[in-house]
């Protein structure tokens, strides 16, 4: 029903939420000045320790229970307000997931981090089972009792309908993730990252007025030149995460069905967009040319081509099971077949091409890093063209 | 179709995102020291003056822009990969409104951040009314001429058939606003307060290990009990942006179409629940007993309060024009209609009855505040139960 799809996505937004805010720690991570002047691979790696592994941890257990989740409600037919105050209760409890595994992680000697964070998986999964429990074995008996005490007690004995005791579940343990919550549970991670980038460019960039008149002699347009290479990264990873999402959205457009292996490569996908927020905060970081911006954009070219081929390989399991996932105009052969390969491997293949060039051209890493994430949505626009135009040659030879 | 289903409600949550993100630099003013020893009552001016204007400003403003948004969509029927990558652009210029528009307060003297802020809403109408023009009075004409063309060069001109030069388009411009576009925009700023709150509490409270050892000897416990009333507060804030989420939610449940009037109070109601953050960072600001606490917390509930009258405003609205607006079950005298009326004037009656009694016992403040915050769950398990008994007493007399 209406009621329970819009409830279903609220909850598949605030799930995404909570997955991906683990990666703010890391994206905040201040490089204090003598670091900045050592090699960020350092700085790398202390992050890469603990920070990184704890949000991508966090990442992969907040998923885990996102999908006891969307089983549980694929049993469940009908909402009423109590299951609906109890599934806001369960939301504040899958909050304190990360929150509880990041205190275990700073504190690996203390026994309390553990204890808070097995009591906070414990608790929620209580809270599923029990509403299971409710829904699948005793609501039906309890109906079925009250019914017959109504009877006995009107006396309407001639009444009795065969009411199918199952009315109120359809428990299909075997049956794949519903599309429908996967594409909610991926926009909600693809909105918190767009909303980490505008948080970002709204509460730091707005010169200070009194610093203005000092250091700039009153000349907005002098300071605002200032931010010059931050708006250019806020343009190319804004562009970034909406190009992904747009692959991602074509990409189940075709989608009948995900399986499980479907199912896991987009919750790998996820987790590298999710590291979107930590590349725009990295290469903006440090200064023009020097090693450490090198390095930077290589990491941000490693994240975006992970984010994009997992999405192609998606795309690859479905190809293999296409009878069951795949609409039949994309199957191999198909209409659209070859125009959807070209759009999910233009990624991973621009993001290969930029790290080789960084490599080799490593004084102008930055500069083609933004060039490329602003140069790839009319590559998306060329692409149905240049698509048709081989297509084309290819059935004249 | 599902394609444009989905487009749209990222497009919506984007949005949403947008036109909340200006409590931020709001939420975390930094109270300086003094500061908090004076009155808190200077500070709240001097926060009013500027920042809180420009909040609300900036909200109305991204509002305006969607419904612009949603007029455009339910003009257009077909979406194709052109007009999706022309949407993201537009999303990202809108991300610019808020930016520019700080700016413009930031520097009332100077004429770039208004030239700034007009340029970007004149790209943004330009946009939204360059497709508008592409699609409603282009395109029949475009697809009428090539089809005659066709004709002309395959000469096959017995097969012409009388084809709807309106399909492309349904043009409505006093249709009121979808109700689930209303909705998706709604989730979305529920979903971004709830964001900003989760940011809150897992950047900040995790205490750092060095400390620990150095003023709690180590010992993890008591170094998180000082974190208690963040908690308390978390929870209660979370809880109030939840219920808040449930009945908005049952009340769209019975609403069939809202009017133009329901969607500016909904408007007025979101961007109170937009106020919510500050509610947070406010009760949790200053020590316990002062008069800044108590001002905090009377604050806290007026914006409470506001944010639930509205919603019922909403719905008083609906009762107006209930042979439109309404589901027949819930009309004036239906089946829902006593107990959809308690679920709403819950809120603002709580908050009223809380006002009050910390102005009586402005001693306990914030302890009151967070009870009234956390026991409101409970009220609203109880309130099918009260009504029931009010009604059928009712009956009796
Ligand atoms: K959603
Ligand atoms: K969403
Ligand atoms: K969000
Ligand atoms: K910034
Ligand atoms: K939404
Ligand atoms: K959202
Ligand atoms: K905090």
């Amino acid at each position: 029903t209406q009621s329970s799809h819009r409830l279903l996505a609220y909850s598949d937004a605030l799930i995404a939420i909570i997955a991906t805010v683990m990666i703010l720690p890391v994206a905040h991570t201040k490089f204090q000045e003598n670091e900045v002047k050592q090699e960020l691979k350092e700085s790398i790696q202390s992050l890469l320790t603990t920070k990184v592994s704890v949000y991508l941890m966090t990442f992969l257990i907040v998923t885990v229970a996102w999908a006891a989740h969307v089983r549980l409600f694929q049993v469940i037919e009908r909402i009423d307000d109590t299951l609906a105050l109890l599934n806001l209760a369960c939301m504040m409890l899958i909050t304190f997931l990360p929150y509880t595994f990041s205190l275990m992680a700073a504190f690996p000697g203390s026994v309390l981090g553990l204890t808070f964070f097995c009591a906070c998986v414990i608790v929620i999964g209580l809270i599923q089972s029990y509403v299971l429990l409710a829904i699948v074995i005793f609501l039906p008996y309890i109906s079925l009792s009250i019914k017959w005490i109504w009877n006995k007690a009107v006396g309407d004995s001639g009444q009795v309908e065969d009411t199918d005791p199952v009315l109120f579940y359809n428990y299909l343990p075997s049956e794949p993730l519903s599309k429908e919550r996967v594409e909610a549970f991926s926009d909600g991670v693809y909105a918190i990252v767009a909303t980490l980038l505008i948080l970002d460019i709204c509460e730091d960039n707005v010169p200070d007025p009194f610093v203005v008149k000092k250091e700039f002699n009153g000349s907005l347009l002098s300071a605002l030149l200032n931010y010059g290479p931050e708006y250019l990264a806020y343009f190319g990873s804004f562009a970034t995460v909406g190009l992904l999402w747009f692959t991602h959205h074509s990409l189940f457009l075709h989608v009948t069905k995900a399986t499980r292996l479907m199912g896991l490569f987009n919750t790998f996908s996820l987790a590298f967009v999710g590291g979107l927020p930590l590349v725009y905060q990295l290469t903006n970081e440090f200064p023009r040319g020097s090693r450490n911006e090198l390095e930077a954009v290589q990491i941000s070219c490693v994240i975006i081509f992970f984010a994009g081929l997992f999405q192609l390989a998606i795309w690859i399991v479905g190809l293999f099971n296409e009878r069951e996932t795949l609409h039949p105009y994309v199957r191999y052969g198909g209409r659209e077949h070859a125009f959807m390969l070209a759009k999910l491997s233009l990624y991973p293949c621009v993001a290969l091409g930029t790290f080789f060039s960084t490599c080799v051209l490593s004084r102008f890493s930055a500069p083609i890093f933004h060039m490329m994430e602003i140069g790839v949505p009319f590559a998306f626009l060329l692409l149905r063209l240049l698509v048709r135009a081989g297509l084309a040659l290819l059935r004249r030879l």
